[in-house]
């Protein structure tokens, strides 16, 4: 038997998005997201409400950053979701994190966060979404493995639950994509 | 230090969604796409190349559902991914999947994975993106908790890892989503 819950964004897993953008006078803010995903080859898509300071930030600059939440880093980043950077503009630093220069766009990496997308802004949609093309992934060297990929053992990323407003971490590795589906085939 | 890995669509966690829809013969079929999530209040937004029998399908029928991959069903989520609906019109049926019709909307609900958002098409944007309203999440009790909530260590959901092409579970609770950044606050 099924249960219905009506009309609800739940979804597993729902990633935990860290946000950057410099302020016209450059000064970096972030803000966390549920919304947003890969909407194409080498593109983001983000839902954020055009009141974020973040949001205005990346209009005002078109780049942004993304980093992956993680969980040696679960408070800082929850802080990041509960303050407004309209009201706070010195966030980050009190949530105890830096901000360096991204290498290829106008946005800030956050250092503690170890790993980091890129990004242009593409455009906002008519729908509102915002849009950015995928220029760099970087990733600290922590969270690599011998072979020098991503280890997401490592990086620990986070997802948030939308049913229960907990934060989960990736768990074992239960199978390999486009190869165990060959075995019905 | 950070090792730049260059434009990559790389993500954590990206979710594993089964998208199923009916043809206009009333069949049902189904992809596995990493490329998604939620866009705004009560809607998803899909990246589902113009190909795929899927995508013919949700265009002709106006609606779709999204069923959370989970770790009981990997060879099959899986099997769903790396064979065509164009090639293999009896797909479902192969992978040892039943649907059966939404209560809500003119799409398939794959009844062995227990939870699915049922959706109504919204419009394909300017840009390619599929967006759905999602009228109703249904979810089968065997994942419920005691007090009637969907409970992600029930459901198990599994995650694409786009670095290694891995399906990883999700583990432990870390934390606690608008509450653990009030001790910064």
């Amino acid at each position: 038997m099924r249960k219905n819950f009506g009309a609800k964004t739940y979804l597993y897993p729902l990633p935990v998005l860290i946000v950057a953008a410099y302020d016209e006078n450059g000064t970096p803010n972030a803000m966390n997201a549920a919304w947003g995903g890969i909407s194409d080859d080498n593109q983001v898509a983000l839902c954020l409400s055009a009141g974020h300071k973040t949001t205005k930030n990346i209009l005002a600059k078109g780049a942004f950053t993304v980093s992956m939440a993680d969980a040696a880093h679960v408070v800082e980043c929850d802080y990041l979701g509960v303050v407004s950077g309209n009201k706070e503009p010195n966030k980050l630093a009190k949530a105890g994190l830096h901000a360096v220069k991204s290498e290829f766009v106008d946005a800030p990496v956050i250092e503690e966060l170890p790993m980091t997308l890129e990004c242009k802004l593409i455009k906002v949609t008519q729908e509102g979404l915002i849009l950015g093309e995928i220029v760099n992934v970087s990733a600290d060297e922590s969270i690599l493995d011998n072979s020098g990929k991503i280890d997401p053992a490592k990086l620990r990323p986070i997802t948030f639950d939308p049913v229960n407003n907990k934060y989960i971490q990736l768990g074992e590795v239960v199978g390999n994509a486009f190869r165990d589906g060959l075995k019905i085939k």
